[in-house]
């Protein structure tokens, strides 16, 4: 499979194409800074306004610390970019801090950070689209009057979009993503070009209000828990910064030179824009307070439920551009599309973090086809659910969410680094070679420090902001963990139960002979096509049963039996209560007390039907005398197939389903990266080809 | 299976128990009058009082055509109950309109009929149910100011009730029914008392009400038309009169004459008490309005929307034996219980009728079991949902809802009487023996009568009530009547699609040899069983396949199955998408084309679970898998169920599921009043037997 020379073949199975093409969209940086990097650059839309916020509450004077907590912000992007670039090195496989926090602190460790993953993609899902709506909604009111639905609106749409599988390309994320960071960067530059050489005066719309300090004059310990929870909320900046560490394969070669070089190019950018837009919003006077309506005044008179406050980043380029103006508003579309586009991330990830869940047992097994339409179907279902009734609770409001955003990235950041300090120590010990030894020694530096700084941080978050809402993300990593960690037992408790003996002859599991029986409710095609299967398959008896629902119907069956002379002998069984189920559970029974250590097969001639309330019509009978006789012991149940004509329909659809892609798969990089052999020996498959030529392909 | 004679059959089956004992409550007539007639009996309780809600339209002094109506109604009751002995007697079977119908008329008009007594279930639920708060109401005031909340309430405890399957029993329904009964003649006879003995001027709560006519002075067309809409008012009393049609089989012998009977002291209690009634109201002063809050005045002006507008027989109850008075309180106790008690036998005919029509391939094939919990679950369920919802838009108004009840009843009887028509000029073409001939023409004449008064009447009814709802009414009957005849369509065309044909030799359906493969994960028990059993079924080839999710795994698997040396071949499918199905689905088709003669057989382990929850975590990769094989054509699959020791959960309750009753059973009589023959022969049954008394029961 891995060679696809041969026509037939690529027409029959036709998708093997995605893995050609997959080949071929391997990303160079410059497409993969904004894959990858939508989420992290996205949150400078945000993150400024919140340490606003947070400061306006000591008055606006307290305004004058937000460059200090801006430095703090960027020194932990700096340091937090600096141990992923450890962990890209170590890990390329990209299995995240998931995959790191398993090899290296056990599986508890690691489905802490699955669950903290979780949460975080609700929230990603749930703080984007709010702070996209808000920026949207600076630029056309209406939007913004109708926050929640909007906010709603474009979760289904997006929702509706992964679920038709609609295919990420690199060029897409691109566009908006360059518009968003050349805009900001043109708007800082144009706004230190208007403010430092031509002396303009740029005031932001809300740079003639006065801001009603909550608790004016505050000192000692108090000043500084309000700083520190303005420090936190600044760190949503941070979040989606390990996006690329997972993303490893999909990266051209040097794959991990190139992921680390992107992530110090997306760490830079982020910073640049974080302080350009403080500086921007102190410049221009920018004034937020948490709650507007009452702490925002207007010549001493608050403003009331009606104003509403834009977000930082919109404000400034009101005041840089002109609100209103050409750029002020792309700056503001692109701003609403890249946030969009980092939620999108979410959809991507999230199920994929449940497929790898699911492969170590911790989610339903089905779930772990990587790509598979309906892992990702339900994984896409779940996160839209959670985040829209995240989104219903907090009316749309990005300022209230982002309370609960930020726990979870830095339990993860946290779990992570620790993992990489242990994985450093494990092959200290073995490692000889003094460079090596003295590279491994400054990266479990680097990852120390990292550990020590994002550990202080989720510390001062949790201590800032569980009652603001934290305690919701903790909650919901809680649940996550709790349900996982029950789904893994029972699994492990069923793997114990039917884990073979080493004694093969165990007299449980071998009968001598198998009674066959056939049901039968009519002579028709798809009986006679049970008979034939039933009769070829040589067991040691064969009978066809029927139940006697109706007189005149088994009086017909008989008649029409000997009619065609059919040899295999027919058995009628009595149902007083017109029941069909439990006479033949009775009739099975009784023959497994005849000889108990014979196996009775019973054959059911089933419809396929091709739309669904053709299942409410069809078989139902057959699919409860099934789930009856399957806890039998003995008995095997095999259906044999009829196609009803209106099965094409469903034919049809399957065939469309399976030119289906997973969405994200552009970032998961292609499955040839995996090492892989082909496990049909050589032989096997040059017969198999040859035969292919030679048949026509006439089925499908 | 008809003689239990032998213990451990007895205790095996168990439920053959239940025919024993329904052949013990073959019911005698004493206790099948309160079984049949609790419906129309209960309907007195609301159509006098319909009548002179009409009435009061043209003001208090159209009450005086109260008497003419109500001798009308008494008239109808008279032909009805007539007609209906005759069905009676020609169709001793119990099956009732729908097969006098079809019989003689042909399916269109069975299926009307059919239509028309599916939505009368649903209104008589609503009705009745309705009524008896409103009856409560008048002893218990919280009940009446919380009427629509009290009335969903007892629709939803009726119908767990139902899903749980209480057994009905004749004395339950004999005791409320005579209690009924008797405190109605008990009633009337004081009221009677009272009046022309003693002299007492008896008032009822609204005798010194007045009523202010909406269209006073009423006269010719316009008086007639409301006349005749009172009629229709009043013939809801004639409601559930064909109840004791369907039920002959549950009579002791002789049955008609015994139902005959029945049905005639039934319609001589309905019309006494519903002639009665309608006295006692005239006698004291009863005041009703259609719209009470604003044209009932008290000294001249509204009584307002405060006020509630007790039903006639609680009025009279209350001028007769004093508001509050113990007899007061049996009494509307007594009508509100039998006022239930009617609704549940909507409960008990609406699935059986579904049973009958599923028989007649008009409703999903699945429900045409006798008493089956499913067939009555999905029956109770719909008929429950739809009486909610009618309830509440309705506000459990029973003078609404009543507007939409009585044309379903009526065209059941006029086409069944048309039928009956039908039916003895039939007979009268091949009958020669002049008595017998009489007495059929007799027959013909009453049900020639019956059928044209009850025609008129429909048309009375549709005429004058089309707008008040009854279109409502036909609306559902040809909403039922569309899906039904849509299902026996399908039903149709699917028979003829699979009709055998008459050459045996049908290639499509004769494969010459058997591939067999075995899916296999892991070397666990349920695999090593799938392994065995598969083995014994000697087909041409067995092979075993595994897909290549995991390579680990699969290492893992190869080499258990190695050292354990198990004789079948191992092949392991590539699958560079971690999928499971597509590559077996692949496999099979590439086999299928290699040799398109030959068949497939596809053996999957499958797991048993025992609660719903586990069903997530098993079996979805294998359901998945056999859905889409099942498409493939020339394919069997096979499910070799292993049993969890959790799946015992699931046995017991099916245990449990075993010992359901059918609710209803009690008046549908005995299944062993059918012509019956046992199938096995007599030899089959004596060599069953021996072996029984051998074997252990160590099963179940």
């Amino acid at each position: 499979m891995s060679k696809l020379t041969d026509v037939p073949k690529r027409i029959l199975i036709g998708r093997a194409l995605r893995s050609d093409k997959l080949g071929e969209t391997l990303l160079p940086k410059r497409i993969a800074l904004p894959v990858f990097a939508s989420d992290p650059l996205s949150s400078v839309a945000y993150a400024p306004g919140e340490v606003l916020l947070v400061l306006s509450v000591a008055g606006v004077s307290a305004y004058t610390f937000s460059p200090w907590i801006a430095v703090a912000v960027v020194v932990l992007m700096f340091t937090v970019v600096a141990s992923y670039r450890q962990n890209v090195h170590a890990y390329p496989s990209g299995g995240g801090d998931y995959e790191v926090a398993t090899t290296n602190l056990g599986p508890r460790a690691g489905l802490t950070v699955a669950s903290a993953l979780l949460v975080d993609y609700v929230l990603t899902v749930a703080v984007s689209i709010s702070s996209g709506i808000e920026n949207l909604g600076s630029a056309i009111p209406f939007v913004v009057e109708h926050k929640t639905l909007c906010a709603v609106a474009v979760i289904v749409l997006l929702t509706l979009m992964n679920l038709r599988g609609v295919r990420e390309s690199g060029k897409l994320f691109a566009i908006p993503t360059y518009v968003f960071v050349a805009g900001v960067f043109i708007m800082i530059a144009w706004g230190a070009i208007r403010g430092l050489v031509m002396g303009d005066t740029m005031k932001a719309p809300t740079a003639d209000l006065t801001i009603h300090a909550e608790q004016g004059g505050l000192a000692g310990f108090a000043l500084v828990f309000l700083l520190l929870r303005a420090f936190s909320s600044g760190c949503a900046a941070l979040t989606g910064v390990e996006a690329i560490s997972n993303g490893v394969p999909a990266f051209r070669k040097p794959k991990s030179k190139n992921a680390a070089t992107t992530l110090a190019l997306m760490g830079g950018l982020a910073v640049t824009m974080f302080c350009g837009i403080i500086a921007l919003a102190m410049a221009t006077n920018v004034h937020m307070a948490e709650s507007p309506a009452k702490d925002l005044l207007r010549n001493g008179t608050p403003v009331g439920a009606g104003f509403t406050q834009d977000p930082v980043i919109s404000q400034v380029a009101a005041a840089v551009f002109g609100s209103g103006s050409f750029l002020f508003v792309v700056l503001a579309a692109a701003t609403a599309l890249v946030l969009f586009l980092a939620a999108n991330t979410a959809y991507n990830g999230f199920p994929l973090l449940g497929s790898i869940l699911a492969q170590d047992r911790y989610l339903p097994r089905q779930l772990h086809t990587r790509g598979d339409r309906l892992a990702f179907s339900n994984g896409i279902v779940l996160l839209a659910g959670a985040a829209a009734v995240l989104t219903y609770i907090y009316g749309a409001d990005s300022t209230r969410l982002i309370q609960l955003y930020i726990v979870g990235v830095f339990v993860s950041f946290t779990l992570s680094q620790i993992g990489m300090v242990r994985h450093w120590n494990r092959h200290l010990l073995t490692e000889k070679d003094p460079a090596k030894r003295r590279r491994m020694q400054s990266s479990r530096a680097i990852n120390a420090f990292g550990a020590t700084f994002t550990g202080l941080v989720l510390a001062v978050v949790l201590l800032t902001k569980f009652t603001h809402g934290a305690w919701v993300a903790l909650l919901g990593m809680v649940i996550f963990f709790v349900t996982m960690t029950a789904i893994r037992r029972h699994y492990d408790r069923v793997s114990d139960e039917i884990a073979a003996d080493d004694t093969p002859d165990d007299d449980v599991v071998r009968p001598s002979r198998v009674h066959s029986l056939v049901l039968v409710s009519k002579v028709h095609k798809p009986t006679l096509r049970a008979l034939n299967y039933a009769k070829l398959m040589r067991s040691d008896t064969l009978e066809a049963v029927s139940v006697d629902v109706d007189q005149a119907d088994t009086r017909a069956l008989r008649e029409e039996w000997e009619r065609r002379g059919i040899e295999v002998p027919l058995k009628v069984l009595a149902s007083p209560y017109r029941e069909i189920t439990r006479p033949i559970i009775d009739h099975v029974k009784s023959l497994r007390r005849q000889s108990p250590r014979d196996a009775v097969s019973v054959y059911i001639p089933e419809y396929v039907v091709g739309h669904w309330y053709e299942h409410l019509l069809h078989n139902q009978s057959a699919l409860r005398l099934k789930g009856r006789l399957l806890f039998t012991p003995g008995v095997m149940v095999t259906s044999v197939p009829w196609q009803l004509d209106s099965s094409e329909a469903a034919k049809k659809r399957a065939r469309k389903r399976a030119e289906w892609n997973a969405p994200g798969a552009v970032r998961r990089g292609p499955v040839a990266a995996q090492p892989k052999k082909d496990k049909t020996t050589q032989k096997d498959r040059a017969a198999q080809k040859d035969k292919q030529e030679k048949t026509p392909a006439t089925e499908r």
